[in-house]
């Protein structure tokens, strides 16, 4: 709790940098979701700020760093590295950052994640909701371009997320948004529809596929918002590891 | 071309009853679409003196009403029955009504018109539709019922429509709006999207469905504005005429 | 699939008697959701053509018909009653009907679906929401009336849905749907966002309460379209009945 | 059909790696529209494997990739050329590009799409429209700059496309949009009407344009989105070939 | 100025009686417009007060009523008439009344307004236009249904707007709202687009037009909002009447 | 806290019976506003209750209703009558009714709330407004039908609200919205801009209204949504409230 | 016309380098209006083609290019200077350019039109407005910053108005758009409302202005695009110049 | 008051060198709100004209500049700190700057202003309105990150503004924009909502948390536009100091 002093110009500053960062170190225990720091707007240093308080408070030191630029992801790195927290950044467009004590790989759960999606476009997204379910412990089970416009190519990898015994899936589309609608239609999981950003023109930049899905008129569809691959993923793992800890029991 | 006089309460209404319809009775040799009336928000006797003028300026009668509630449908029904006019109204909720001579009716083109809905709520738009294409001289092919919550009532339709040899589609849904996108990507002839207002919530009324069009993955595919029944069934019917047209020739 | 004759004002009536209907039966065997029939801006002969298809294809005759009006509700009543066939309805605002043969009431799973409303206005869709878990075999935990203006209230119900061991939780909310995310917050299952159409101005009708939740800062929260307590309800009940099924595996 | 293993950094790289292009070779057998790929907000190398899967497995060589940036198209051309694939770029602003086999011009089909612009600005989508129409083997009339603003220069196109015997046109316009409904009340030939993302204010984007079209008075008008001039001109293509080969049979 | 005394039982009502009504009878004197009670959503007891108070604080005793509903004109005409004021309602469609000492009819300005309809069912907003031009003295010269729909038939009208020496035009459209773009292409004199609500689906109730209007290519045309007849016809007689007082200066 | 038994169609009933409303008696004595039942849209029988167990529980028996209709408000008063409450509606359109015991009139706080409408038909939302702030204790200063299209009407209200001592002042418009904003660039104290949903056409109901309020270039002006007199009139009594009870320490 | 020849790759390019401009250079005789080339996302070259074939067909060799940014400028400049072409450019934001011979300034009509800007930041738009009604011969009296925020700052520019005999006033303003509808409510001349693209967040951009000023409650008021000043401008000079010349005749 | 010459082309840079800038230099006497320049999309030049005649007109000197760049910060210190103008900046990403005589601190009115927000990113729009308020001489007291995603953070701050006596509070979120409507659920003083662009997707930019909180269950939170942390700062200090000032006297 901070009080501004009333000369502003030299209290403001000091409040600032002590203050406006306050995480939430027991997120992991009481929801079962890793602390997930959202870096888009925010300037690198605050975002180190933050991911540093929360390595010191939690035993694992996991942390993910969602729409880190690239100057964020690179600061990040040479500040943890040395102090022993292992950093490890996605390969694709995907702007999700893990770190993490060497000594705390996730922990496999038994849950199973499907995870298809319509274009190749939708990568980036998926590889968010990806990372979120892996960290989480989940097993992903995936397969990618297989959206209506060939809808033949959606065959195999249905067959797949039966076989693997997919307790939730998300399903990723841009444009039309059709294919979570058609998958729902399909399996007797519940599916988890994950707009994205691709598309242009009238219900572009994800618009139509959220609507969509919204209105979808297969029962069994819910949906996050466009791009946001951290709120699929982790929910999706919320789901797949309580029933893992079920079949456990 | 009507002057308002100076005293605007004596002649004004003078004005209004001879003015406001200027009706084009050539749209049939012009354009190969008959006259169709829009009746929604006119008031029923504004109605009735358009048909009345256009049935008088052509040779084979045949105009189109559409939204016409039913006061206007009784008022038409009642005042051109008695001058050799048949009406027919649609038996379904389409509010489509036609008037024609006796002694005409459609020309059949040999054009083929395919027409696939997602959902039984879907009729109206769909019905709208067939009756401007019929009175076009068309034949149309139609399955109902046929959406992507269940994909696989849409295999049969499929293959009829290519075994009647449909020279367009009409594929009609509301809602999610994902069926047009799933058949365009499947058959080889063009496809209109026809959405309708079927649904609640965000993108109800038929935006999501529009949209979702709109942004298909599936080339081949063009759209009308919701409930347009009318413009899909107009449009349907140029296509396959003008293919039957070339066929004869 | 129905060929339309050419002249459509005998052939077309009968098509339509015929055809508009062409119903899910094996939903429930697929998909683990019972056929459910959307009645609003349907004509109640068809609403009961479809009821009484899928009654007759069906071992349990379970099909459930949301948003029906009373002329449809008296319809369906007056004529599956003399067939064997028990039709029940919410004695609430939420226009859910249920019918089902005598000796087919629904199974427990085991399953534990938590609900919470922030308003009393809310109760509508939380019993659409209800009514088909319930028939989904589901045992729904449930507290009304706890939303932020007063968010004392909220602390029993969350320890009562704890307590009896909820799988997921839908939380429903209008206006500024503020409660799933402050919910989501809180718990470590999935939670499912239902807004509803109360309130008024910019943002009403359920658009700001959606549009906050797919915003929300909590993940873990996913959500369905305004109003959609059939969404909701079936969801939760395929999350609570795979959980409730491994725990007996 | 991928699965990620258990250890996200390693496996999840190897995975991106093969498995986010799933292409559809047989699209030009199964849909008569050749396969395009679109580029917008792929990584280059990304639509580069895209591109080189699909040469490989068709006959034609015939891929075409729309909104490449220059990045894009530099990388294709060098990576292509050196392997016997001829690429060939738009000359004007339309971000088209064409691979194929140096033995597989289009096929002229016979098939006249005609191509009306109501301003220099919209050349882009326009020229778009027509490269593909020309690789799906039609011919292209075409005027440009012929908007509402000054009506009267549209007398001489259409004439011009009445002579050529144009079997479908697309009219193309921005801002107010008013072209294509004045050229569809005009002619007896189906009209797709493009928007394109010309203007700025309230509808501004191509949003008035495409609105103004939907809410067309004159049937036989259907719709693209905005700027999408691939859909535009395969629709066109798709019609003209039907009529096309209807001639010749 | 009323100040609400404490005990808001009794006083509220009091003050209700007296205060809202706070009419602005100068208004013809510093305009050139007549006040213009709009009566939609006002309880007929209120406007009543405000036309008898306008009434008998000007000399002309002009008040012109928009947007009146059955009962509120029928209680003007029975409480007006008897204390010698001349109640006069539009035989169309447009809810405007005028009252006015038996001794006032408008005096005539010289001051030519064209007023041009796209369709039939644009006449109640283009009455409303045309009365309020009239009361202030404007001879309004009117053409209707030459829509774009069939441009063929704007030639007559647009040759008499000229031949009668018209100072400024309203046209009138809804659906596309192409029209006045179209003609302000070819005219000299400043046009006033008015949309109307005509038109369903997406950018339906006038939305489309209105965004088509502020969009268009032909500079020279200015709007109003949809269906506000009163200030398209205000405007027009503004500009029309001080070019006619030029001309007589 | 409620749990539904496992056969729905017995338990269900009895719980909505007893669920659903979950009052917060306590919010006078922790928000210093009195409990406020928003009525629309619920059930007569439901508003009834919650009144009811609202009364019994407050020593003043003070509930307002806002937006009940008829019937409910008949209900209330016929029930709450013989059991010692006041029942009071307000005579104008505001649709706000106040129960209270007959020994709890409003005590006066001393804090002076204006209050400023732009036109007659904001009425009902300013009465919505007056009050909640005299239930809450402050006189009200009001002025009716100022707004900026006879700007001279201003100044009058604006030297009494000075001269009355006002701590705050709610200024009320639909339409353009703009007097809040004229205000606000007038006076020291804060504004409290509530737009009213007067108006017709895009922006119409009061979004333009809001929107510009929002966008003010008077800094000191605040909002509340659309109608939302209950909002505006709660926040000006707390204000005011606050300074009266500075002024009296 | 132009046909585009069957192998699109030679021949496309030879297309467009002829076709895509199709200017009209007799609006100025027909319109009253003189060309005005849209630069903004238009190629320099494309300009500057359009620009030099204007030139060449018109007497005065008056043209006006609207938003060029500097590229397009500066080639403007240095081709047409050599060729005896004056081009001159506006010292401020204004993007406006106009080319004329030596011996063809602005003919003054003696039109006046007025002037008035809400903000310092409206200047680019007001310029725009200004220098379109100066190159059609008018005089402009103008007054800047003088919005609603300090009411006070109107009261000399509007005696200014008067005092200068201004036939049409243009007021310009963003954010909450109220100046227009407080200026009209004043004067008794027309206003033309030329929102501006100034101010963020909910009706950010221009959209709260513009829609305030469609709501206007001041009859009187007329409306453009927002940012069109080239709108605003040529429409008050048509006004203008057609009273002037009335005043002559 | 400025004349345009006839000649645009010499006078037009001339008047805009003159006359856009027209400050209100008595708002802080007349309001108790000190002038606040907007430098958004100004040309820095523009906003040191502006400051530059402020200082000059006001005896402390007192000018807050906020959205300024860069540029725009260092021409300000560059021109005013060599005429004895201290010149400050906010250390965080605000973009506020004042400018003040070294003899004008902030006289502390004994206001005091409660300031919380949601998340770290909404750091700028909160400290735009801390220094609004401290400026106008309130003391803000602080704590930030205490959204609902962990809503056990909110109870220390709470229980901290009443400690210290908070007049009024400004609550800052961006996204779900929950907080507010808790924290006015919670508490006895005025609660203005000050939501924040930070979010993506549909609702993203604030669009969500500004509906949110418009449509807040709990009364006594009224609102301004996204990010205008200016509006929320000038509001709240009006409020306090108006308490201030009472507790005073």
């Amino acid at each position: 709790m901070a009080e501004l002093p009333s000369d502003p110009f030299a209290g403001l500053s000091a409040v600032l940098a002590a203050a406006p960062v306050h995480v939430d170190p027991n997120r992991q225990a009481r929801k079962g979701v890793p602390e997930i720091v959202y870096a888009a707007g925010k300037p690198p240093q605050l975002t180190l700020r933050a991911v540093r308080e929360l390595v010191a408070r939690t035993a694992s030191g996991r942390v993910l760093v969602s729409r880190g630029d690239r100057e964020t992801i690179g600061l990040l790195r040479d500040a943890l590295g040395p102090v022993g927290v292992q950093v490890v950044e996605a390969p694709s467009a995907a702007t999700i950052l893990v770190s993490r004590a060497d000594s705390a790989p996730p922990v496999q759960t038994g849950g199973v994640v499907g995870l298809l999606t319509a274009g190749a476009s939708d990568a980036p997204a998926a590889d968010e909701a990806a990372w979120v379910a892996q960290e989480m412990g989940c097993r992903v089970v995936r397969a990618d371009d297989v959206g209506v416009a060939g809808l033949h190519r959606l065959e195999a990898p249905l067959r797949a997320l039966r076989a693997e015994g997919a307790d939730v899936a998300i399903v990723v589309a841009g444009m039309d948004g059709a294919l979570p609608s058609v998958v729902s239609g399909l399996v007797d999981f519940p599916v988890i529809g994950l707009p994205t950003s691709v598309g242009y023109g009238l219900g572009g930049g994800g618009v139509a596929a959220l609507l969509s899905m919204l209105q979808t008129c297969a029962p069994g569809l819910v949906v996050v918002n466009i791009d946001n691959g951290v709120g699929a993923g982790a929910t999706a793992a919320l789901i797949a590891n309580r029933v893992a800890a079920a079949r456990k029991s």
